[in-house]
């Protein structure tokens, strides 16, 4: 019950924000590595259409010759009831629905009305049911939204009841673009864990302007367990050239297990999975313990 | 009693780790724009030997020439009986006295004992009192210490005993290679508060491993309202290589000002000073809101 769950969404969320395209064995290569490590889940890929994403192009390759960890649940972004049926063909675990609780953001990132947005994901949650294959619904811009400011919680609420009543209790707060803070993370969660007791929460935390390890740690001590997080903090932030995006499964890890939390992931590993995701990027990556070390790594250095 | 009140530590802690050497005409530039902020206090620079520290070699200068804030207390690290007389005839309003809790890293870093750096620093209180020149002592390492590990709490408070004995009752406990974590952070203030009632307590936080926020806005929550912070994030950590160093006063201001902390410095004049100091530097900084603007920014870019 107290245990950490880890999405890991470097595979998706990240890498579709990288300009270099990685081949598919290099992505077999980082995922195999990454599900050696006992996450919870891990969100591979989206079944989006090819020319829209191309670094995600090759869903179905990766999902079909990837290692399965037992323990860990494969998820996927799917936008629509094609990309469902692909990925039921794949044997997905789970169907990860993404839409706004900001109309501007919705239409901006989705190009659709979010009434069009919800009938569509609608739709996928009927094959997902006959097929067996579990649901979560990401909701963007929960915590607020760059073209709109503050979306208010009743929006935030009212998205969550449709989504209820749907049947889709597994249910991920998004910050998008990384304008979370404390005092207002455990106002949503306070409120929505009293009065939607059957809700399966996720936070999703962006670093953006600093918060995202705060805001993660506050809603760790408001009794959330269930995050996403992406490897070397891939993942930017369209809105803030250099500004980092999703907060970092490395630097997550080390900061829960020093608060006491009971979670898993081995230190150790994720950096050497850090330095593998680094090589094959090309480029340095934000992760702070990636760049310093664990708190007791004794320095080379005796400057 | 309630006020937030900031040490803006980039002219001495941020500048003195700068490969580029900075003119006095372009530090006095940088620091009377810091001053027109109303920042509680300044640390100007450093009463070393040039020698040791050629970034920090104007430090006369640099006192007599700038504009003095009358609410903002100008201090200066003093490292000796006589940077301590240099900086008394520059009228330096405070002087900051630097040991480390860590007999490893007191060696290291200041080439000497703790008993030794405790007498040579106890010499120079007398001279302080005398001219009626306030006191502050900074511990290094108090979170824990790249040579030795975690450092004891006893062993932190029997400086603070020791100091308190010497009638400063001004302490900064530094966490000075990010070592420490929230519930560590909650142990040792709410041990101090409780033992200490007359100890006056700032925090040195860095974020070199992601918890520099995190750590703080534990510090605020605990009633602590006295930090140390840097323009920009400057003051690197020599252990990690591109590693961040101290919090960014830009990122500490924008998180206290959202979690409604009474913190009246200015975030877009702050912001104006990111861009000041990013020219004189001449490479990027690492503040999150430098980068990425307020919470409520509007983005340029519609993507």
């Amino acid at each position: 019950m107290n245990r950490i769950k880890l999405n890991e969404v470097v595979m998706r969320d990240g890498l579709q924000s990288e300009a270099t395209l990685l081949s598919t064995a290099d992505k077999l290569r980082l995922l195999n590595t990454l599900s050696a490590l006992g996450f919870a889940k891990i969100e591979v890929s989206s079944f989006v259409s090819p020319k829209a994403i191309p670094q995600l192009a090759d869903a179905e390759a990766v999902f079909q010759a990837m290692d399965r960890h037992p323990a860990t649940r494969y998820t996927a972004l799917i936008p629509n009831i094609k990309g469902a049926q692909r990925a039921a063909a794949c044997c997905v675990d789970e169907f990860n629905l993404v839409m706004s609780v900001s109309a501007s953001h919705n239409q901006a990132n989705l190009r659709m009305s979010q009434a069009d947005s919800f009938d569509q994901l609608s739709e996928i949650t009927g094959l997902a049911r006959q097929q067996q294959i579990a649901l979560n619904v990401s909701l963007s811009c929960a915590f607020g939204c760059p073209y709109e400011g503050d979306i208010p919680l009743t929006t935030v609420t009212s998205w969550v009841e449709r989504w209820l009543a749907q049947g889709v209790s597994a249910i991920t707060l998004c910050d998008t673009t990384g304008m979370a803070y404390p005092s207002q993370v455990d106002l949503f969660i306070s409120h929505l864990t009293q009065h939607y007791p059957e809700l399966a929460l996720t936070l999703h935390f962006h670093n953006t302007r600093g918060l995202g390890l705060a805001n993660l740690l506050e809603a760790y001590r408001l009794g959330m367990r269930s995050f996403d997080t992406s490897l070397g903090g891939l993942g930017g932030c369209p809105f803030a050239p250099g500004a980092t995006g999703n907060v970092c499964t490395e630097d997550v890890v080390h900061a829960l297990q020093l608060e006491g939390a009971d979670c898993e992931i081995s230190l150790p590993a994720l950096l050497q999975a850090n330095t593998l995701l680094k090589t094959l990027v090309g480029h340095p990556l934000v992760s702070q313990v990636g760049l310093a070390g664990s708190r007791l790594h004794k320095p080379d250095s005796t400057v």
